[in-house]
């Protein structure tokens, strides 16, 4: 392994666990740290305060750095930061998903023409090793599917919904409680955080940019006590799915939203805090890698396995390795979500009526829709009915234009959720 | 990527499968296949017959061939060509797990000597990526446990048992039936194939040369379907389970055998022919890797993954990345198995006679062995009972004392089975 000499910029959870971690591993030398209160007291045994600048340029512009390792997240400073540290032929680790699914493109570039690399195993999935078997164990295969769950915080809060019957806000009160989730949990509840990793994910996987600003987005804040209580009669759980598939014609489908998972499929199976990615490729079939998608430890051995699969390549050659390159001069086309295709969980509330069935399954049918269930859930005190329809494969766009007829029945006086399924 | 000149070493499903998914990577040329049978008729598109070889000495000997894809399997002639093939300087990729468990010390010695590498993804669990990573990006952690299913052909029989409620005879012969057991199953069925993996994997997880010679193992012919039963009533599938530790002291404890797993765990999920892996280590704590761990496509990906980086590798550099080269010099000190400490279930076969708990629960006692669950499972046409029990945390030299002792007794006729078990 060659010696190198690291810069840290943040040092937060992830930060402080890398270089703890960093501390069994001499030939990696931390040469700075860069955080935004140079004075705040930090509990570690042994530390050299003297390690501590509150000026990051420090480490970006330092000739005897070699490796920059960036755990601060945010696109601002970090962005300019490491644009900076790239130009002055400095290798990148990074664990900021958010950067990466916005800048990317452009620090790829900027890297590729400096020939430096950009690793970044801990963007995706905390601790869980994806990108780089992607990169090199994997790379017979081309990788058609992705199915995955990306964020810990939505996952912990869904199953604790499942388990305990709770409402959407008391299991995120909760979660706050446990540290879970943040005190403003919009990133994680709304499917941003899985939305910037499933867009990097789904660049190295499908070998072409994928664009944040075309994944459709949806978050776990809709669920109600009734959804998961319909889902798991009907032999499901809901989770937030992260998924992309290449379609027949080459476009790309890439989005996150709540999902009915069959109980058989194994991401059913996934609980709490836990990430898993199913990954489908040919010749390899179906993989799923299972772990924890965040926590200092955990996101430390994504990080400083990036440091030391760097400083093995650099002993070997001065130029970094073809396979930890990952510009992308393709761009996807992504297809827009009404022209997804899916089977559907639709929640309808009914006049209680002997015909609301008929109605709904009218207006499917003229809609090219095939209803596979079709349940009713109780009756209400204002006298309406909780009708529940799971429909075969159908077109997003066909559904919408559907739901919209519904609503102007007479009989039908809401559709409460549309949530996608996956068998 | 390094163009290079692959000979290969047997011609079967997973060398048929190599073939194919190498047509499209024009920078791996296939000089040579060597086959037992030149003459035998093989149904590929556009094969070159004239690739075909009888004797695998004009692949080990061909100065032109950089790469020796050996996937013939068995120890001999495959050790010698092997020897020869680095002797002359040639990189080796290998899915033969039979050669590494028994022979690997020898030839990863004298690849170290030559400077050659050699990979063999496809001999732990096909498709599952895994050993790549634990030397990469995975190499910050200190592994301290693999538990595993590592052999598809017994979780297909178990699965069944579980499923339909076969034995164990009528399970084996529907799998011989449909490809999924060969017609000597004794590899699979006896627990051969399950701990050639788990020694390979253990080494390379623990960094210290772990003896096949030492790995307790034990098969799945002994399990009946009252045990399945019995395991379902209490919360747990039967499952043949390859698992290692570091234990406290530093010795190792690497053992094949079947275990009651919770139903709870991941590893209880996993049905039919699909393996996986959970791994245990600091500072990424439990990731579990799951896929198809046979057949041509999966094992292809492995074989094919592995001459990829080796081909990125040496297009970076002559030597080969220090990371791949996997020699060590340490013999890890296993323990035997009555040096373990496991649950145990215990079905026990007494007569139908009230004292017979009693005398279970003494014995037990005596022995420093804790009773977690004691359970009295319907009395036979013999008047005798079947009684199961469950311990708590017990070393296995006290359990087989105390089952000695047990069969002294008047009262217990039988140890109808013994099992560990793995919450």
């Amino acid at each position: 392994m060659k010696n190198l000499k690291a810069g840290i910029i943040g040092f937060g959870t992830v930060g402080t666990g890398v270089y703890k971690v960093l501390q069994s591993f001499k030939e990696i030398e931390i040469k700075k740290i860069a955080v935004k209160n140079i004075n705040k007291k930090r509990n570690i045994e042994g530390f050299n305060q003297n390690l501590l600048t509150d000026n990051a340029e420090e480490i970006v512009n330092n000739p005897e750095i070699d490796v920059v390792v960036e755990v601060a997240g945010g696109i601002n400073p970090a962005f300019d930061l490491l644009k900076t540290a790239i130009k002055n032929g400095k290798h990148i680790i990074t664990a900021n998903k958010e950067l990466l699914a916005k800048k990317g493109e452009e620090l790829f570039r900027l890297a590729k023409e400096k020939n430096v690399v950009i690793l970044y195993e801990a963007a995706v999935a905390g601790g869980i090793p994806i990108i780089m078997p992607i990169k090199t164990i994997l790379s017979a295969n081309k990788i058609t599917k992705i199915a995955a769950i990306l964020n810990g915080t939505t996952n912990y809060i869904l199953t604790k919904m499942h388990e305990q019957g709770l409402s959407y806000e008391v299991a995120l009160k909760q979660a706050q409680e446990l540290g879970y989730a943040e005190t403003d949990p919009t990133g994680d509840v709304e499917g941003f955080d899985a939305a910037y990793k499933i867009s990097v994910l789904s660049t190295i996987s499908f070998n072409q940019r994928v664009s944040i600003d075309k994944i459709y987005r949806e978050g776990i804040t809709k669920i109600k006590p009734q959804d998961i209580k319909s889902a798991k009669e009907l032999g499901y759980r809901i989770k937030l799915i992260a998924m992309g598939q290449v379609l027949e014609n080459g476009k790309i489908d890439v989005r996150v939203h709540p999902m009915l998972v069959s109980k058989k499929h194994l991401l059913a199976k996934i609980d709490n805090a836990t990430n898993s990615i199913m990954l489908t490729g040919y010749p390899v079939g179906d993989l799923i890698f299972t772990g924890a998608g965040a926590g200092a430890e955990p996101t430390a051995s994504s990080v400083v396995g990036d440091i030391l699969v760097l400083a093995s390549e650099l002993e070997a050659s001065d130029k970094p390795l073809p396979q930890t390159i990952c510009h992308h001069d393709k761009n996807a086309v992504q297809i827009e979500i009404g022209d997804t295709y899916n089977e559907y969980y639709i929640s309808i509330n009914a006049s209680n009526n002997p015909g609301a069935i008929g109605i709904i399954g009218t207006i499917c049918g003229r809609n090219n829709i095939n209803i596979s269930t079709i349940m009713q859930n109780g009756i209400k005190e204002d006298n309406t009915a909780e009708i529940v329809v799971i429909t075969e494969i159908s077109k997003e766009s066909d559904i919408q234009k559907a739901l919209k007829e519904m609503l102007e029945s007479d009989c039908i006086k809401n559709i409460d959720n549309l949530l996608r399924v996956m068998n």
